[in-house]
């Protein structure tokens, strides 16, 4: 099964596709599109709107992946986030692929295995999930893996046994205390 | 010269479409861009992005008016309103017709007169600069017409000068006070 997450932005749109097969998650491609910085924002919208479209042709994936609507502290930032990710959402409409949403936190705790860990320790767990010798970047880009990640663990499958543990897993418990002092390598 | 305003919302976006010739404002066409209630927010983008691409293609507006930014006071709803503009300035880029941005006081002081006016005073106005039989409804409809009109307005136009008198002139200026008695016909 190969899943398409997204992390949508106005600037940046960070897009990660990882492919689910047998016992291991393999990453397919990750990155960010691109926009013209300064331009106005319906360009940057178009040009968000043709990036997803190729990506979306490109990889053909099952679905795609995205955080759901969270709680913005500022409704003009929450106003802006949301035209990139109202683009992103009619992208994968108008290519037929469906939408999967996920809290912040789930991800989190997908990936991490709790809900409050920071990006870089996102980062450093995507790149193990995947066996990358590099944490992928910008944090965009390790946020939409980590997004498809969560959907391939959210899917019951036997393929997903060997890579995530069950959810309350020991081993993929670790307390906040021990992560405040843990420090990826860059 | 032909106008596009446009009223995003996920449940209901408005749409006004204005020509003005000559000496006078015409209604081209107005109305609502309606989508399935409760359908997902994703295949409503996908409507209102279909609906906007084929009102663009058929009445071929030079431009598209539409509200800037505002503050919205829920982070939430911002978001969500976010989604339906995000799709709106995208299908008018797509289109490749230029967007012009005007803030809801602007549009309410070039139909009203004053920039605090209500939904029910900018109706009944636009009916009247319209020369319509009736009050465009719903009000998603009427606001969308509005600010189409508002950027005829804004545009240096001899054209403009028999509808609306120029800024800071007497006759389009009405107290606040004298407003807030004002009840047009239902």
């Amino acid at each position: 099964m190969r899943v398409l997450g997204i992390d949508p932005g106005s600037e940046r749109t960070g897009y990660g596709c990882v492919e689910s097969s047998g016992s291991r998650h393999r990453m397919i491609a990750s990155g960010v599109v691109r926009v013209t910085a300064g331009a106005p924002l319906a360009d940057r919208l178009l040009q968000i709107h043709q990036g997803l479209t190729a990506l979306l042709r490109e990889h053909q994936p099952a679905c795609v992946a995205i955080e759901s609507i969270f709680h913005a502290r500022h409704a003009r930032s929450a106003l802006v986030l949301g035209h990139a990710r109202g683009v992103a959402m009619l992208t994968a409409a108008e290519v037929g692929v469906p939408i999967h949403e996920y809290a912040p936190t789930a991800i989190k705790r997908a990936v991490v295995g709790f809900g409050r860990a920071d990006k870089a320790q996102v980062q450093h767990m995507v790149s193990l999930l995947l066996g990358l010798d590099a944490v992928p970047t910008p944090f965009d880009a390790s946020d939409a893996l980590a997004a498809a990640i969560c959907h391939l663990h959210a899917v019951p499958s036997t393929a997903m046994a060997a890579v995530l543990p069950p959810a309350g897993s020991q081993r993929r418990t670790r307390s906040a205390a021990s992560w405040r002092h843990f420090r990826p390598e860059r």
